[in-house]
């Protein structure tokens, strides 16, 4: 049980939808610690769904707060759950864009938590992963934001990267106000000394005073987001990575059906996958079973609230403890 | 007509679906100039699917082959017209991992182009956009590759916005050898001058030396690619641009269904957008009717395939013509 009696809300979603293991054991482990969350997440699979939303169609939601009962919830108060018909970067836009708000009138989250998702989300998987499109999404909505994977496609370990995740969750809580200070960008501020000045690259960037507090206020507002992947043999250690190299070789298996020989099937699933070793990157932790923390930047390159490159390898160079420095 | 008989085959998608006015538009265009043309596309529309990516599943595809008879074109061996039924993801990952090579034996690609797009895409939406999202995953497979867009959801406009497309499609082919350099990336060397060096920044940096023949390896190899927005009331001119700033204001409506006090929907779609004036971005160069060229890097931040901050600073500030300097 953590200390504090006022722990604020916990926003969570997920892309392997409500009922999956991952986000139930989340869920009851930070119950039992006693946070107070909100789950708004996909009623089913969207695993590998990316950024994808649902424009101009009507989205259905329910409670369903019946999970309380067949989960191990100790402190049913501090929880409630909701479904939607929707892809992950739905449930972030319609709860965050004021559906919450409408739904739990009074309930404001702190921070955004998408996951544990069952399969890694490392490298290139950034850009296809449900789980990191929603954390990235909440990140535009300017809230900070974290995404969780296990490693493996198997069950087994899932308690393993949920104990990594909620002591990653309850570090950065230490860092973060009780009410959110960028939800939906009240106004933007492209001179905040965490945001890069490209294409200017000034020879002393604004944020270099104080890189600690510039990361986190690019925390705190959305422009930062922290991206977690477990191996179930984790050893309990920690590494702050970047994304490494992993190449999916022969993803496409051709079939054929016999009633129209011009009609046939592929199916995508990497016949392999070969690794590229990079110091420092997510792919090369996992592999000596550490759990892997990378500081991504939220927006593209170019957009005028993308951080600096240099920023980026302070950030990574700067490793003292087990946590990124800045949030400790 | 172009005059160079030998032109290669392009690779078109899109995330409208094959039958959609812009594709066709383009086709049509494309074939008048003498092009050869493989469709490989959405059968149907797949808008704001951002990266999603089928796994698993199987997907049919069809000769769509009818469509030479329906539309105004003029070299019928000049054109293949297949369709998925997939994300535009899907599309490129099929096709460019053996998949056209299965059905074609021979056709080898020497870009991709994914449009033109019913739509914007510009600012953020570069993450949702799933027209965005196919030519990111061709350039993941090493392919040079371009999107476009007419910035407007109706249709009047779209052959301006085709016309501009085509300039900068035979513009580019100009500094692509015939056969891709780089498709399924047989070998990664990540020491070539137009990758970064991140996490170290170079005082001077390997692409010094040469930034515009940097920039063409970059395209070449798939690791720049290039997004085009033009408006409908376009001017003829282009300019080199960055990604802008759009906020989608109160996107969501609430609704409810009567049969049960406890279900409602949401739907997305944006009540207003704010407009926050960035210099050279894509956003404000299309409302000054101009058709909006921006140079983007494929990987994300952070991955060793991504570029130096400093090479699109270069990128961006050094337009002396109609289209990006190294293209010229």
């Amino acid at each position: 049980m953590v200390n504090d009696s006022n722990l604020g809300w916990l926003l969570l979603t997920n892309d392997d939808g409500i009922e999956a293991l991952g986000i139930r054991l989340l869920v009851e482990m930070l119950n039992k610690r006693g946070h107070k969350v909100v789950v708004f997440a996909p009623s089913t699979n969207h695993s590998a769904t990316g950024m994808r939303i649902n424009l101009m169609t009507p989205l259905t939601w329910r409670f369903r707060d019946n999970l309380r009962d067949e989960w191990n919830i100790t402190n049913q108060d501090n929880l409630h759950l909701i479904e939607l018909d929707g892809s992950p970067c739905d449930t972030m836009i319609v709860s965050l864009d004021k559906g919450l708000e409408h739904i739990l009138p009074g309930i404001v989250p702190r921070m955004v938590v998408s996951g544990v998702n069952l399969g890694p989300n490392m490298s290139q998987d950034s850009y296809h992963s449900g789980t990191m499109g929603a954390a990235r999404e909440a990140g535009l909505y300017g809230m900070p934001a974290i995404a969780s994977s296990l490693t493996s496609f198997e069950e087994e370990g899932m308690e393993r990267a949920v104990e990594a995740t909620v002591d990653v969750i309850e570090q950065a809580l230490n860092v973060l106000p009780m009410n959110p200070e960028n939800l939906r960008r009240p106004s933007v501020d492209i001179s905040a000394p965490h945001v890069s000045r490209w294409p200017n690259i000034e020879s002393s960037p604004a944020w270099q005073n104080d890189p600690e507090e510039a990361l986190r206020n690019a925390f705190r507002h959305g422009e930062l987001m922290l991206n977690l992947n477990t191996p179930p043999t984790w050893n309990g250690e920690y590494q702050i990575t970047r994304l490494g190299m992993r190449w999916y070789r022969d993803a496409i298996s051709f079939g054929s059906t016999t009633n129209d020989e011009k009609t046939a099937t592929f199916t995508i699933g990497a016949a392999s996958i070969d690794h590229t070793p990079v110091d420092k990157s997510d792919c090369d932790a996992v592999m000596e079973n550490k759990s892997s923390i990378s500081c991504l930047p939220t927006w593209p390159q170019t957009h005028p609230l993308a951080l600096d490159d240099r920023l980026l390898t302070w950030s990574l160079e700067s490793c003292e403890g087990k946590y990124p420095v800045w949030l400790q």
